[in-house]
């Protein structure tokens, strides 16, 4: 079997010189059991994935690898190789807040609010996202959806470490530590837009942070703008109960989904954080508009909002993909940890086992997320043609051992620490569970350091968080 | 930093030799965040803990080291250093069939019994045993409660890989692989307890695998027996729809709790599984009779059978555990895995983000399994005269970082893979996450070659299993 593959391999490498007309590529996947993702979601055993720059060239059998040749092969021993995990909403700075006031009642409103208007600034929103960078890396998401405030510095850390990401710059309609108003928040994203408009691999958004945040004037200025920019919009919608009583009392009763679709605020532009608390005409209304929904179970769960009715989306064709929520609200940042609760909790809320199956779950996560972000013709499946973001998963650790269903086997049994490999756009980020692109202890402990800057301003201090 | 600890180091293995009368020891942990789950919950910063032989002597702060020598020093430069984890419930022999037919209805009667009919065997449940050890102990699992068939090889492994466990020979009324009936089952699991008695890390049991597929008879007479020998009883108990109807039929209509208080099969020998469907009057019954009850929140909800209403059992004083259930059920086996299900899951049951806090969750794992096997005056927490079972949690993994507070990082971040250090019985299991007493890739082959027998006679062969 070594023997074998050794030969292959040598045979790879050699074919140029030995008269057999060999394909040049970059990069060379091999043996691996590939879950394409594909329409027809092909699985391929012993399988391989050819990449050539930042594309995948060519999806198959054993038989494909001898028509390449390339300096880099990467023989995964049947370990399973999928699409990268689409994150599709957080807040990634947030991370240096992680575990603090976890169960406070309102919590956004009472607590994380007056967090930010104390810490937030341009170290701060650097220092976090590059820890969600390397945690995101390490397991297994290729690209993330992110909103929050000073957004060219977090396109920076993405730029450097080579992730993919939708970045929103927020917009709020009070002051915030980038704005003193809405007006200003879309004058910051409409510049941060046209810098990063042509970047490879970052996509500028806009992020509204809700409709009760923000007045109809500004959240239809900043719909008209997404379609003349052709940007995102990212909004958190029907998520909480203060949202909907407030969108009912400016709008005479409507839900906050009706109210967005009667101001011309809906469309294939949008992506809609949460959807948790919409009734089947708002999920028509989804629907209808093509928005893209991002479901975040776990800030579903641990905020005892309710679980968004996801089922009943996908049943009805709503583009959903997977998200974490920021890490004070999930506290994760890698879907990987999220496809079991989304299993699981799924069959709890719809008192049916087989509700929600493996396979779906794994959907959502990379081409249900690509969907959402009206991304699939580039993201969330191996086939030719598509950009070359890939993960590969161990199938040795014993959580991972037998592997009748490698769905299931994803869903139910791996963690973030199961990923062995991360590749963005054509780059290896991270091989044999080592980054490759960043300096891990540098990074941690920058947020070892501010942590303690928190801890010394929020929490000694004396002065509490209201 | 690094300097003063290589001191600390050097002196606490060179203070008998410098005339500070320095007691013996055999291993001692520095420097880490100590969560001792005392009847205080104290949290020891830049803590010490202290092993010889097979217990803990000595838990304290940095000063306590210098008390101390021992020829292994573990310096975990801040790490959570915590009570290895209990598992009060699982299967550990069924890894071999993680991840068939997970979304069969009514699965138990159509799918498993079948399959086990078939594929149970000594080797059957010794590979099983192997994989799923190594699983644990990986997870951070330093104690597991079983019930299967074949216990005494179970009991093998255990004895050979250092794990400590309560293993239950099963009993159940029709013909199983290593028993005819529950008679059989019976003599079985005395001859078992007879042997294993005196075991100093296992504590043989009997295992009646739930009410409804035994008689009363013989409910009576494994508690009578369990009484005599003074050994623990297992059961599945108010788990399912099909075992309410069973028994309800069987008594003019009482629940399962009930019927077992009524018969004289609850006491405190009893650690009852599940405890799903329960009203307010069997909680108090599971009170009253001293019951342990293992919660099993995967099981409950990939299952779809409903979550134990574990908040009100805390409420009421019941001991209550965590488990996982089999690798058919959860699909996991490390408990480090459920705390972040327990977390959640019991705020969005409760509809309370305030339920089940983190302190709860961790205890729960813990203390509480310690106390739902009647074991709290051995296991469960770090303190001096308790078993020397311990693990260290890496806490510079980037979904550890920052830590403001322990417990929210360990059940809303970490996964099993942050575990870094498995000590059990004062011997080191696994260290800087390298098995000590196995060869981890001669199990995995082992129970991959097993499946591969599982796939021709079950799934290849044609022949369906029911």
């Amino acid at each position: 079997m070594l023997f074998s593959k050794s030969l292959l391999a040598l045979a790879i490498i050699t074919a140029s010189f030995s008269g057999f007309a060999a394909t040049p590529a970059d990069i060379i996947i091999l043996d691996g059991t590939v879950l394409t993702m594909d329409p027809k979601n092909s699985v391929i055993e012993k399988g391989t994935v050819v990449i050539k720059k930042n594309k995948i060239i060519a999806v198959g059998g054993p038989e494909l690898a001898k028509q390449y040749q390339a300096k880099k092969v990467l023989d995964v021993d049947g370990d399973i190789v999928m699409p990268g995990l689409i994150n599709t909403h957080t807040h990634a700075s947030m991370t240096v807040f992680r575990s603090l006031a976890d169960d406070v009642p309102d919590r956004l409103h009472r607590y994380i609010f007056p967090l930010e208007n104390k810490m937030v600034s341009r170290d701060m929103v650097r220092i976090g996202a590059n820890l969600a960078n390397i945690e995101m890396i390490k397991g297994g998401v290729t690209t993330y959806v992110d909103m929050y405030y000073f957004e060219d510095e977090v396109a920076k850390t993405v730029d450097k470490i080579g992730l993919r990401a939708v970045l929103g710059e927020s917009v709020i309609q009070f002051p915030v530590a980038d704005a003193k108003n809405a007006d200003e928040g879309i004058n910051y994203a409409v510049n941060f837009i046209k810098e990063y408009q042509d970047h490879p691999r970052i996509t500028p958004a806009f992020a509204p942070h809700a409709p009760y945040t923000n007045t109809t004037e500004h959240l239809q200025k900043i719909a008209k703008l997404s379609l003349e920019l052709d940007a995102p919009v990212m909004i958190h919608l029907a998520e909480t109960d203060r949202e909907q009583e407030e969108i009912a009392k400016r709008t005479g009763g409507k839900s906050p989904v009706q109210y967005m679709a009667d101001i011309g605020a809906l469309n294939h532009k949008v992506i809609a954080a949460h959807a948790i608390m919409v009734d089947e005409k708002d999920i028509d209304l989804l629907k209808q508009y093509d928005v893209g929904v991002a479901h975040n179970i776990s800030a579903n769960t641990k905020s005892a909002k309710g679980v968004a009715p996801v089922t009943t989306m996908l049943a009805k064709g709503v583009r959903v993909g997977l998200g974490t929520d920021g890490p004070m609200s999930s506290n994760t940042l890698t879907t990987m940890n999220e496809l079991n609760l989304v299993g699981k909790i799924h069959k709890l809320e719809n008192k049916d086992r087989s509700a929600m199956p493996p396979l779906t779950v794994v959907e959502m996560a990379t081409m249900g997320s690509a969907k959402a972000l009206h991304m699939e013709d580039k993201l969330g499946s191996l086939e030719a043609g598509k950009l070359a973001d890939i993960i590969v998963v161990d199938t040795k650790a014993p959580n991972m051992v037998p592997m009748y269903s490698p769905y299931a086997a994803l869903v139910y049994g791996a963690n973030g620490g199961n990923v062995r490999h991360t590749i963005v756009d054509g780059n290896i980020l991270m091989e044999d569970r080592k980054l490759l692109t960043a300096d891990e202890s540098v990074i941690i402990q920058e947020a070892q350091g501010f942590a303690n800057t928190v801890r010394q301003t929020v929490i000694e201090s004396g002065e509490t968080v209201k």
